[in-house]
C-alpha cells in the first residue's frame, strides 16, 4: 500500500555520562551536540523551558523489531501492539522524549531527563508548547500500574 | 562531524477531508490508515485517549529549508532559528502533533486535531502519557502573542 523510502540525516549527537542501565530513569543531564552548521538554527530556543528530542534508536536491530510485546517483557502485563507502547522495537525506531532545557552555548544544549544512550543520533528537536499539554489525557490500567511501581522507593 | 544516513519507511497515510488551508486550525477529524501488516501492532492503543503522530512533511522541498525565519513570516516577530520553532522548513521535516484518539477499527484510527495534509506519510505514532504533560513549561513572549491572536474570535 505505502510506497517510498524516506531519507534523513542526523543533525546532532547525544553525549551523556549516564550509564546505559540508568538512562531510562530520565534523571541525568545530557548534552545535545549539533552539527556546527546548525548553530544559528538553535537561536531563540532559550525562550522555551522544555523541548522534544527526536532521536534515532540506532542500536535496535532489524531482527529485534516485533509487532506485539508485553511491557518490560513481564508476564503480568498484557500482550500489546508495539505501536500502543513506547518500546524501541517499533517499525521506525524513533525515540521521543520531553526534556528540560538547562542551557545553550552555541551548538550545544544541556538538557535534563533524556532517556537516550550516549552517542545516539538526534534527528530533530521541537520547542514544547501549550498544545502539547494534555492534562485530561487518559492512560490504561497496565500503564498506571507500571508507573506506580516506578514511583515506589526501592 | 555527523556521518551516516537514516532510512525509514512510511507505516501509513493520513486521510482527511479538511482542506489544506484549514488544516493548521487542528479542529478536524483525520483517518490514519496503516499498512495492513501492522494491524496487530495497533492493539491496545484504545486504552490511551491521546497519541503523538509523527509524520513526514513530504511537500517541503530541499530549497525551502532555512536556518532562520520569522514565525508566520511576520515582520513583527523575531528572527529565530528554525529549530526554535515548529516550522516545517527544518533540516528533517518531521511533523509532531498530539491528537485525540476517537476510534480504532483494524488498521484505521480516527483522530481529532491533526494538522497534517491529506496524503501525508505517517512514520510513527506513540501513546501520550503523564511524562509528556509538562504543565510548568514556559514559552517565550512571541509565542504567547501569536497564540493570543489565534484565540481571538474572528
Amino acid at each position: 500500500m505505502i510506497a517510498g523510502e524516506i531519507r534523513l540525516k542526523p543533525i546532532g549527537l547525544v553525549r551523556t555520562e549516564v550509564r546505559d542501565e540508568e538512562v531510562r530513569h530520565r534523571e541525568g543531564i545530557s548534552q545535545l551536540i549539533f552539527d556546527e552548521c546548525l548553530t544559528s538554527a538553535l537561536e531563540g530556543l532559550e525562550g522555551f523551558s522544555h523541548l522534544f528530542v527526536l532521536y534515532w534508536m540506532h542500536r535496535v536491530k532489524e531482527e529485534d523489531k516485533v509487532l506485539k510485546a508485553r511491557p518490560r517483557e513481564r508476564l503480568d502485563m498484557p500482550l500489546l501492539g508495539v505501536l500502543a507502547t513506547r518500546s524501541p522495537h517499533r517499525p521506525n525506531p524513533i525515540g521521543l522524549t520531553v526534556v528540560q532545557l538547562l542551557e545553550r552555548k552555541a551548538n550545544v544544549l544541556w538538557v535534563r531527563g533524556l532517556d537516550a544512550f550516549n552517542g545516539t543520533p538526534i534527528i530533530d528537536i521541537k520547542p514544547y508548547d501549550s498544545w502539547d499539554m494534555r492534562p485530561d489525557a487518559r492512560m490504561p490500567e497496565w500503564w498506571l500500574r507500571l508507573e506506580a511501581e516506578r514511583s515506589k522507593p526501592v
